[in-house]
């Protein structure tokens, strides 16, 4: 565990006290979690009215990146549950923000990327227990 | 780790194996696996129609117990989830059959039982893919 990893995870951990406190049940999903082969989503939380898979990312650079491949199980999974895929961006110095995965910039290489400088085109915290789905 | 929780270890995993094979995706929850205090069930499974939260026991004994504030805890996240609590039992020498908590006998100190003679009245695994709700 790197400091990078490290940091990626208290992060996390503050995400799920976030989304407790505003009533979500919240499920970590451990890295070996699965019987299968495919990556897991990191986090499920549900509200009884609203349910996500999300892919939560943490980063003190400009961008966070997303491989197909991540965003691919991702979607799969969520299918799988009824749940909606989300993907959650933390750059420092700001909140949480929330995207659907078909709203973010794809690379010419086909990874996903969340920019620091376009965090108001994703949702807040308080949008998730509520509203239009993602 | 003792030899009995090694033992529901193997039996939690083939039945995830099983699950796996019927096309559900599943996630075992780690105990320590939420940001709250409250106990989370065993198992997570679905397969893009039915999702379930699943507490898991297995018993080479001829009675399988549950505590109330299990299954109360069990019915609380299945809710957040918009999911079917269900129980799942496995005693030696038999297939997992599984169950609604409310189909189960209460005993007189409010615990939930399970019992090896009556395994008929829970329902196989083929039955958790389609079919009526629990």
């Amino acid at each position: 565990v790197n400091s990078s990893s490290r940091k990626g995870d208290r992060r996390e951990r503050e995400l799920v006290g976030e989304l407790d406190q505003r009533g979500f049940a919240v499920i970590r999903v451990p890295a070996s979690g699965s019987g299968t082969e495919r990556e897991l989503p990191d986090l499920l939380a549900g509200d009884g009215g609203r349910f996500y898979a999300i892919e939560a990312k943490a980063s003190g650079d400009d961008y966070i990146y997303l491989d197909r491949e991540e965003v691919a199980a991702l979607r799969h999974f969520a299918s799988k549950f009824g749940a909606e895929a989300i993907i959650a961006a933390r750059f420092d110095y700001a909140e949480w923000r929330f995207y659907a995965p078909a709203s973010l910039h794809r690379t010419d290489g086909g990874r996903y990327r969340v920019k620091r400088d376009d965090l108001d085109d994703g949702l807040p915290l308080d949008a998730l227990s509520g509203g239009e789905p993602f």
